[in-house]
């Protein structure tokens, strides 16, 4: 996942409320869009300069999203236009912040972390969504959207379930909801590379097994700790802390807490059965040490006394009656086949072999 | 136990209160049933079409139980003809609920996990209850109900407890208590598992034992995020903070509540455990390596050094006076013999042999 | 100390209240004692039928003691009598319970553990104690009483300390102090076998040491779930949440508070204690294979290579002209004494002899 | 330290408030010192009968001190004269208290461990110190108090400071001052042993470290014991729950409060760096036996297949015409010179030599 | 990092207030330096005795910064002159002080500790910092400043940013901003040191990677214990319990919460990290004794047997008709081989080679 540490913040000592963007430098251009839209209409654009930003109106709900986080003037502009406090927009561009809830009275400040499961690195991706709540306007911050929010965007333009109905805090809600539902994705394909591994710890663990449990393991860490910042967040919109939040849309928060819940009890769930395997695969590499020396010793216990027996006759001692008895090769022979098979019993019975 | 993670919900940005039903695809019709009942009569009914469920009525209380979900078009009528919120109905046909309490002011929801032990996979089966209890109204959703309620059934034909005299809450009550009795009855299941491993622990460990082990911690692990819920559900409706909850019912509630605390109880202590006996199998994998390796040194050490002195006579030199000597060979046996009785006395006095 | 779980509870479905007794069967005659008493005078009598279940007397405190639980029957009539809830006589018979404190407005209901150490089967014993209190009757249920309340009775006839001049809430804590007293004792058995096998531990662990330290962990584990609501009861008692509980008691309340704190303090010193022991008992596996291994590797070590030797000179080519040589043979023996005594030095240095 | 649980508390069923003292039996008359203060005056005496125990005097602070708990007789009197509650009594001769502030209104009854460092038991001491804090007078009992309070009562003596300006309660906080302070030396020097432990552990790790860290870890358990109650007590005084504590003492009891949070952080501190030091002990002793095996398989990897290689040569065959030839000898015994560099180099290359 | 304890308070029994500085004894002469600003203008002076101190003024804010903490008498003087309590001053010279916020009603006093790393002891700094926040006068103190706070000065002579038109508590809150900034930059170093640390686990484990392992388990340790109260700090100031935090601030305050919870977060992820490094060092430890043995076992396997079988034919019987036979010694030679050739199929069946 990602790195362990990021460069998190501004150089100490800088003013708070300077704008420095933390992610990868891009050179795209930012995609501004708006929608505009009550019960009855609804109208979409993109816009392509400062000028054009909607003007807000208190007939219609106005969703201005910007996807792309790079062009720190712009963002810089946009808070200027709608009154954004300087820390807002210091942590809008700063990605390395800690999912949150800030209530500024006029606006709502929300900080969520979109997870994504990206097969060809077979890793996990967290990018940072800010979303901003107004009386009639949401301004969302995306560093990278990739379409994660279009159903929500057909969802508007078709006008199906109650979008269009509810306000700007409804739009919020259908946001974030859109970020929580990605989380059962996540934990879905999660899922599915422990149950891989589990297979794998039964029939060949290896050393990469381990490293694979551990890496899953501190990603459950990392995942960890953007969840259960959120569960507060929904908890406290559900509590209807703020004006912002209408009545009607409580009952959708308190299914979104819902989900939270549920997936942080999935990351508890997940991290326990990691742990598990990895008992498991500890207690497997002692006894395959175990099964080793098992097979050491019976071939010693076995060979090492009979190698000493044909020691013993081959001393070069003068005296030696035993040397010229007829029968002496085949009898020693024979006493050398009962001890084997004495042994051979007695690890039987020890359930050895 | 069940899956780690199925596929919990809708495809993320559908509506929310989008009906889809996540449990087995069936193709039996549902099967309705009706009760009405006050402390006088009772009928009991089975409806095979919607424009037969019953109206409310305030003199009688209403039970209406739906025994299968994947009927999504009937769910979705019976909660238009009792005005239930389409989140709610969502809940009702996703299987991967985590229980819960809802209070939707005129009515409250709750979802709780029926458990039972299954014989035939030897394992935990969990299915979901929804209940939904109104004034004089109880709606109860079952995924496959196989029998569980018919003592209830069979109280509220017969009449015998206060079952008839208390109203639809005292109903739900009931409800709850049956499944919550069912958890007993999975424990004792659980505990004689847990028993008969700790025999085979002591009498003979192999890995399979590990792996049952961790199979019945995972098990707890899945029954746990069960049940913590549970108690939060008996202490919201003990406390009465709706009025839907009469008084005369507070006191069999609390008697609820303490029966989940109980169940709680018994898996703490049923993990702690099964960590104990991961701990004895671990330290007795040590101990039979160790078993393995004295064998080993003892035939080592007692062989090694005799070798190498028949060893020495062995050798070919020309000028080796003793090889000439008449009693050398019954002198160098009898040094051996002396050499192995030292070191047998010295393991002895190790504790070895 | 107890199985994990007993069957614990009514068959699923039964109506709530109804009397099943999950103790052992026995046919003894429940024994029925009767004290009467205020500051100046005190009565006894053993009563031997329902009918002679003393009235409640405003001028004098009435303990009823049932002492045997089997008798459903008498439970039930007792019950009438005194106007007893159907749940609470069912916690009464059923001797699963957990303990804990509930309060009937009426009457207080408690319900106690009775822990002693029996020296037979050196384990820890555990009895309900289940307690009524009412304005001027206490009733006790005790599953097997054997005398362990008789130093009660002593000071209640003699009229020693305070027992006789404050009401019944001062009996009820006399009686539930004798209990938390029993545990004291059971603790310092506990505490004694812990340091026997303490010095078993340094001087020869083996596997039973390893099955008695876990087998005294799980008896940890039962006390603490015992003893953990038994904290919660004294607390709400000190907080007099009940009028049945008078000031002048709430000292003592508040002493019995502090006891059952020191209660579980000396459990999770004592489990503490226990696991260190565990690690202490592993370690010494380990090091205790790291021995025997040594003497492999020292034995092995010095005479396979001497082995190796004497196999050059036991060799039979024609042409090894060392074989010849007059003093061949006692310096191939020094050579071979120099290198013993190097390894010697060698593994002396290393600290391995 | 001490031992794990010494007799706690008074037989079963004697009436709560009966005096019994738990510590050592001493014959030494216990020790009386009397000091009476006000801003002006100090006035110190010692007393040896109970008739001269001072009366109470609204103009001065007097301060009892009662060093030696075992006369029993004299405690009762002492109670009687200032009329103390007779479970109070019961709890300063019972050395096993917790350590734990109870409010009697009248008076404030505070019970603390005054631990100190025996170099020549190298261990911890730790003796009960009760004070009983009222509105001019302080009296506190001492097991033992060998000079701990000569510095308070210097500053008494002296008048440095604020101790004569301020009242009673300062007084309590001056001696409870004096326990804390007490707890760093302790923990200076149970931090210089675990440094030493640390060295040996790098340099020399022996069973005997094992048991020492472990030693050291249940004496941290216990000190634990002692100072988590305290820290509630000195947050209690704080809070000023009772109007003993006057208000220009809280500042005082602030910073009391700050060092036993400072004394807490450091005993979990220190528990977790003596986990950390088993951590190490444990692969210690692991890396050792790798060591050893390392050693054992490095010479009998060489010399075991050379063994073979010799034996060959002294087997007796008739027709071995490698036995004739003339380079035979010195040809074997370059061959094995070859295999033992093949072989070195192999263990060179693994990184075993 | 530092020292496991220090001396950590004044002798016991000192009057509480003594001033004792417990950190490195100096000689330079302590440097003080003072700002006098508002929204206008700005002045900087360093003063070099105690009757230069600045007189408080409520048309500016006054910062007094003293770096370097040895001249108590000196900090004694400024205590003096600005009426701050004994027990502050005693904390400011103590360099032991836990982090913490006092409010002294007229004052808030707050210590905190300033981290840095050091690259040439590659290990972490700490310092404490003590702020005293009155009106309009903040007094810092600091034991040696090295320059962290001249940004801040920067900004003050510069009238950047929000630092002059806000009050003295503004300052306040740039000062412990500063400091939590530089947490960061040493949570950077230290994820650098985990990550070289990781990549040796998996290419080359030593024993001195474990103890780099556990040398900065303790660091986390020591910084967690420096954090954990810095979030109270902030909160306490956030809540704004003091008039002293004006209303402007709190949004800076929020953001400065935001941040230590930010550190708290990572410092128990990398807690969590290094523990599940410590997992994968001893499993590489146990899976490099399996390796040796690995290797051992398939040696003597191989060897023993046919050591024995040489053996044989090195015995001197006199009828041992074998040893006359023509093809003897290649048929004994071709049969070896043959066990070698088994023996190396089932290593490589068993997957050991």
């Amino acid at each position: 996942m990602r790195r362990l540490t990021r460069r998190v913040r501004k150089k100490p000592g800088l003013p708070p409320g300077t704008l420095i963007h933390t992610g990868e430098r891009k050179t795209e251009k930012v995609r501004l869009s708006v929608f505009r839209y009550n019960q009855q209409t609804v109208d979409f654009t993109e816009i392509d300069s400062v000028e054009k930003l909607p003007e807000p109106d208190t007939a219609l709900v106005t969703w201005l999203h910007v996807d792309g986080l790079h062009d720190v003037e712009l963002i810089s502009e946009i808070g200027k236009k709608y009154n954004l406090h300087s820390l807002l927009l210091e942590d809008v561009v700063n990605i390395e912040q800690r999912p949150k809830l800030e209530d500024y009275t006029d606006y709502i400040f929300i900080v969520v972390k979109m997870l994504s499961y990206d097969e060809e690195i077979a890793d996990v991706r967290s990018e940072q969504v800010a979303i901003v709540v107004m009386e009639n306007l949401i301004i969302s911050f995306h560093e990278n959207e990739r379409g994660f929010f279009n159903p929500v965007r057909e969802r508007l333009k078709a006008g199906k379930g109650k979008i269009r109905t509810l306000g700007a805090d409804y739009l919020a809600y259908a946001l974030i909801d859109s970020v929580v539902d990605n989380y059962f994705i996540v934990f879905e394909k999660l899922g599915e590379r422990i149950e891989a591994i589990e297979e794998e710890l039964i029939s060949n663990p290896s050393t990469s097994t381990l490293h694979t449990i551990n890496g899953l393991k501190r990603e459950m860490l990392l995942i960890r700790k953007t969840t259960w910042p959120l569960r507060e967040i929904t908890a406290v919109m559900e509590r209807r802390e703020s004006p912002l939040i209408k009545p009607a849309t409580v009952v959708y928060l308190r299914d979104l807490y819902d989900h939270t819940i549920q997936i942080i009890d999935t990351i508890e769930t997940m991290r326990d059965i990691l742990t598990g395997m990895l008992d498991i695969y500890l207690s497997s590499v002692s006894n395959k040490t175990n099964e080793v020396i098992k097979v050491l010793t019976i071939i010693a216990t076995i060979f090492i006394p009979l190698t000493f027996v044909v020691g013993i006759y081959g001393m070069n001692f003068e005296y030696m009656p035993e040397l010229a008895w007829r029968w002496a090769y085949p009898a020693i022979m024979t006493i050398m086949a009962l001890i084997v098979s004495g042994m051979l019993f007695y690890f039987r019975r020890k359930n050895w072999i």
